[in-house]
């Protein structure tokens, strides 16, 4: 980013508040959307951060989403936590479910979140962090909309259905990652599409099933898993835990759902977490030392741990108290304002 | 295989138990991993059929194992059951606490078993399967030995690690697979030195941690995970949840531990399982259909659901009531029989 604009970190919030209560979220949204935004951006994971803005407009414009919706929490099974987003965005939904969730998982051990009924754009890591941050360990899921071709198929059936888990580490940054099942995820595939750049191999196939390389063609045929079959199967599952498997849409629903307009699916979410407490019987310290020296076998190879990059530039930007955006981006944000 | 030899079904069980007994395992080790052999070879899945009695053997001479162990069932929190084989076989204590995990998560919704200290030798579909015949999805992983270098990596730190997973389906055979996230299994490999052919590209390092394609090379250098950094962060994922979470050894314990003796690994394993009837709030019914399109999708394409070919075996073998395995193999097994 040559041309770029500091942002101190206490304006993110109400920069992002003020565009999405003009554009008719209601105040509780706008303050869970605009955390997200800021957490997003205060790692400088551009593509999750301020960006998003964009997106949550679509979507109020777009007339299906309730950006009053009052989320519902309910208890579905003893260790199941239902957050019935009404209709709304994930958010605030989460955001009543996850103390419920730590509760629930201190309680049983292991417990889940089902959000049913959301709209969804957010990254995932921000959730399970959330989890790791209190002692747990957590794992979550969401479809997203057909873009994607099974393992052996010619079209879209499967989301670009992202993982993410987060594992606590005493006094560090956690063990987190947050990957898409697909190949690419759908904005590098734009991105290659304005740079007039191929498609490296195994990306996607045009509209008949075949390979291709051009970013045009790929958009219109479908993308590819990472992996092979066996990423392919991971997505299934993904699928199915976090759609049937919790009363929610599948990918394909969500296509149809969304009857070719844009802005966020609508979907739902299945987060779970795991006390590593009662896993181990008491002994976490012996167990947090033995997933350390598994850390520390890794890096000393010269291999990365995920999310260091994140977690590297969330110190910079806290250290100096900004964070840096494109001039454009920065432009087209307050060009958003009432 | 030109040169076979057909076992009727019953014959399967006693010929396992008969040389387990043999080597050392009391009735009722023997009789689960006979059960778990049979289960195996009757869906033609030779590599975790009959040929592993080799392995078994070898683990109960390597002088590790205890062969009469009794395990242990308890209650670690209140949805996770801690099975602890006492220094035997994982099957006897997977045995008797599968039916505890059915009943905790038709209570809680969610639970789980760890698995510890057991040695382990078999694939991992047959738990989640059985689970998905009582209308449960289910997961399950275990780590290895350290095989597999992390992504950006030089050596081996991590196990090949394998994930499982199953749907039930209602009437039919459920969504199941259960995948290495290592890129070729360990036995594939050594297929490949055999055979003299060189490994595909992405599959292995040699000693120096430079890409290789001699199976020689990559049995002393390392192997490597499938689909890249997100196959290493899922093979992490797999080491930490298998491992330090349910108070078990990572692979690089596993393969200290067993000090360069041949044999099954010793190591933890944790088996997730879901209710969908709560998951889904009671509609069982309506998100088995939408499950249901979803495969139809897949199928429609042309590409397959995972596990066809081993449900067809199943088909094929209970119909003419035999299995086939070469003649050699045959005659290797008649010769362990005491």
């Amino acid at each position: 980013m040559n041309n770029t604009v500091k942002i101190p970190l206490n304006e993110i919030r109400p920069l992002a508040r003020d565009v999405l209560v003009g554009a008719g979220y209601d105040d509780a949204h706008a303050a869970s959307i605009a955390k997200m935004l800021y957490t997003c951006q205060l790692d400088d994971c551009q593509s999750h951060g301020l960006f998003r803005l964009f997106m949550c407009i679509q979507t109020i414009k777009a007339g299906k989403i309730d950006g009053a919706a009052v989320p519902d929490i309910t208890q579905a099974g003893k260790a199941i936590i239902k957050a019935d987003a009404h209709g709304g965005m994930s958010l605030l939904a989460m955001e009543a479910a996850i103390p419920q969730l730590i509760e629930k998982t201190r309680e049983f051990g292991i417990a889940a979140i089902a959000i049913n009924r959301c709209f969804h754009f957010s990254a995932l890591w921000p959730e399970v962090e959330r989890l790791s941050q209190a002692g747990l360990a957590a794992m979550a899921m969401v479809p997203s909309h057909s873009w994607v071709a099974p393992a052996g198929g010619t079209r879209g059936t499967l989301g670009t259905n992202p993982l993410a888990f987060s594992w606590p580490r005493k006094d560090k940054t956690p063990f987190t990652f947050d990957f898409a099942t697909s190949a690419f995820a759908r904005g590098e595939i734009e991105l290659y599409k304005r740079a007039g750049k191929p498609l490296p191999d195994g990306v996607a196939v045009d509209q008949d099933g075949n390979p291709t390389n051009d970013p045009d063609a790929a958009m219109a045929g479908a993308m590819l898993t990472f992996g092979g079959y066996k990423g392919s199967a991971l997505s299934i599952m993904i699928e199915l835990m976090a759609g049937p498997l919790i009363d929610d849409m599948t990918s394909l629903e969500s296509m149809e759902f969304a009857q070719g307009q844009g802005g966020a699916p609508y979907h739902g979410e299945i987060i779970l977490a795991f006390d590593p407490a009662q896993f181990s019987g008491g002994k976490v310290a012996e167990n947090d030392a033995r997933a350390e020296r598994l850390f520390a076998d890794i890096i000393d190879q010269g291999a990365r741990l995920p999310s260091q990059r994140r977690f590297a530039a969330r110190a910079r930007n806290i250290e100096r108290g900004y964070v840096e955006i494109s001039a454009d981006l920065y432009a087209d944000l307050r060009a958003l304002l009432p």
